[in-house]
């Protein structure tokens, strides 16, 4: 092994979202490979992005994945569900590390999930709109019944950390309620946010439907295409990678969200300058 | 009068916002000075503002000023609640036309409508937490008693066009319904999207609380400074000025949006690029 590639293994996974949600998908691989380092990016300057064109939120995915690329990552996760559905493939044509999103290992998950073939997807106006998880759902599984939602409140909801009260719930009841009695048994949830609300959305949909949170399936992709690429981090397993974030706006109580999202607190958090960053 | 003079006059007033709800601005300036042409930019490729920090705020409302100054605007209106309430101060001194926002007016008008001497103010976190709507209504009315409530989910409401059902009414009654028993008669309506769901608002309030919107009260204001520094349009009455928006993102429905927030569909509309525009 040459000297080169020992310092491959040894860079960090790039992990970007539009803002902090993305943090649960750096917890779900940070518990899966430990030894990793990982330079984490979140767009809260321009957060969120679920409600953009996909024009615009294609130029963010670039200018934030060149970010990390500059930080000398050797893999791009895409944490966003927004800029994974309209832009991972062109991200994946032009950039010079390997990229990977969270929608094919979502949907994998989905569709393992599933006993009776008919699920549901749930995420922002752009995730629901570019029809990307469809795509990737229907080529695991070619005739799954899929139900598309738009559910783009509950960003508001975690955003607000209204959880649990009655204003949860009826968000919940307005969106959902529909779904169970379309026979859907399990449901992905197709926004970094929306695992925090899986209490009041099992509430609507019952016990009976399955909730996939594409976080652990992602994890898993990534340590697949490590191996796959001989990038592993090479150090003893004990070793503990180190973490560093980088957020555009130091946005009002972001360590006590990020907190909620990762489990726990930021150690290493840096002001980024997109604008000025070359 | 010199060629410069008529010249400075026939230009468009610049108003600007984060996204499209100050609109509801310029729908008031419209009304009441029907001769006078518009440039506005609304920064939806960036929204929303209300839950940034004041430092970004601050450095965004520069730039879409700037943008605004570019195009030759003889005056700027900051049409939005949560940029006025962190940076009017630091606009005004540094730009080279006058500049006026939201604050001021709205202050006016809130304390030209109470009878008890004890006010609400509704906004997002940046406006709320600014302090700027207490201490322009403190300079009016000393000894004024102020609620100052963040509200923002109900941006949230106003996006998704949630403006009278079942959540829409559980949100206002979370946030508001401890206020008509604290004596509040008057409520300011602090954020550009808020008139929009003034119905559910007054339900929950009550018919003895007066909401304040200050759009009406910002358009005197901007007649008043025209016409202070002679830069009213000389048109004859009758002739209508034109109207021209720019957005850093041409989000999907904002025809729509832009419509229930001005009363009619925009006519131009223009993709604007702050990175690349000198």
């Amino acid at each position: 092994m040459t000297n080169g590639e020992v310092r491959m293994t040894s860079r960090p996974i790039g992990v970007f979202d539009s803002g902090i949600g993305g943090l649960t998908v750096v917890r779900a691989i940070r518990s899966r490979l430990p030894s990793e380092s990982i330079s984490y990016f979140g767009d809260t300057a321009r957060l969120p992005y679920g409600t953009k064109s996909a024009e615009t939120i294609t130029r963010f995915a670039f200018e934030d994945a060149d970010f990390l690329v500059r930080r000398g990552v050797k893999v791009i996760v895409v944490a966003c569900h927004s800029a994974a559905s309209v832009a991972l493939e062109k991200l994946c044509a032009r950039l010079a590390v390997p990229v990977l999103g969270v929608i094919e290992p979502g949907a994998r998950a989905l569709v393992a999930a599933t006993r009776t073939g008919r699920v549901a997807v749930i995420g922002t106006n752009a995730t629901i709109n570019s029809g990307a998880y469809e795509r990737a759902i229907r080529a695991l599984a070619r005739d799954i019944e899929i139900v598309a939602k738009p559910t783009p409140l509950f960003v508001c909801l975690a955003e607000e950390g209204w959880l649990d009260n009655e204003v949860a719930l009826a968000v919940a009841q307005r969106y959902l309620s529909g779904l169970a009695d379309e026979g859907v048994d399990a449901v992905l949830l197709g926004c970094t946010h929306f695992p925090l609300l899986s209490g009041v959305i099992a509430k609507v949909l019952g016990p009976a439907v399955r909730l996939v949170d594409p976080g652990s399936a992602t994890a898993a992709s990534v340590e697949r295409l490590l191996r796959e690429q001989g990038l592993l981090a090479q150090g003893a397993p004990a070793t503990s990678g180190t973490m560093r974030c980088y957020l555009s706006d130091l946005v009002p109580n972001f360590q006590l969200v990020a907190t909620r999202f990762l489990g726990e607190p930021l150690a290493e958090v840096l002001k980024a300058d997109l604008a000025n960053d070359q």
